[in-house]
């Protein structure tokens, strides 16, 4: 098996990549059970999830990612956590904003699908 | 069972009261196969988690926490993730820190252990 902090740099690369290309592409991410909380806002289930990252009112955005960190999140399962903070580049702006953002990956079919993701947006 | 926001606020709210106060009584909050990634310094286990964390290099130290969400993070457990950002401010520093945790809490025998543990300060 891949080591972990393999697996979550490959993760959060191609999330990220697919956040700022084709964003609806994010919800084969995410399964029935699957969780976001959304600056604050709670959301299960794929079909949802996808809905609001799609609405998120920005055209282009980067995330620039400063620190991330990984952790076997059982004992039993080889599913992570997966921690990320960094900077959000949104459409023109030139004030990128810091965020936070934490994953649980389970590991479905030689590949990870998302239980929790939890993004929140850090004002100093 | 009480709401696992409940639970995260009464975790946090005692987390962070020990460690600015008798910070050596964290130690009952881990187990051996506890980890804690502090600053990307990965540590295993109650023992060596609580040698960092009471030969972290100041005297005061106080979390104000400016976001807590929690969700369940396991389907069959009763376990819960934990994302707290917030400011760190150390001794009579007049810049507080802005910081990220995680955690993941495990029931037992009533109440919770902290599995996983991921710190990280946000650089601006």
């Amino acid at each position: 098996m891949a080591d972990i902090n393999t697996i979550a740099q490959q993760f959060v690369d191609f999330y990220y990549q697919t956040f700022a290309g084709t964003r609806s592409q994010l919800k084969g991410l995410y399964r029935d059970h699957s969780m976001l909380t959304f600056e604050g806002n709670a959301i299960q289930g794929a079909a949802a999830i996808a809905e609001k990252l799609e609405g998120l009112p920005f055209t282009q955005v980067k995330h620039k990612v400063t620190t991330l960190d990984a952790q076997p999140s059982s004992p039993a399962v080889a599913s992570l956590l997966v921690s990320v903070t960094g900077l959000l580049i949104v459409d023109d702006s030139e004030n990128p904003l810091q965020f936070s953002q934490v994953f649980q990956l389970i590991p479905e079919g030689g590949s990870y699908y998302v239980f929790n993701d939890i993004f929140r947006l850090n004002y100093g």
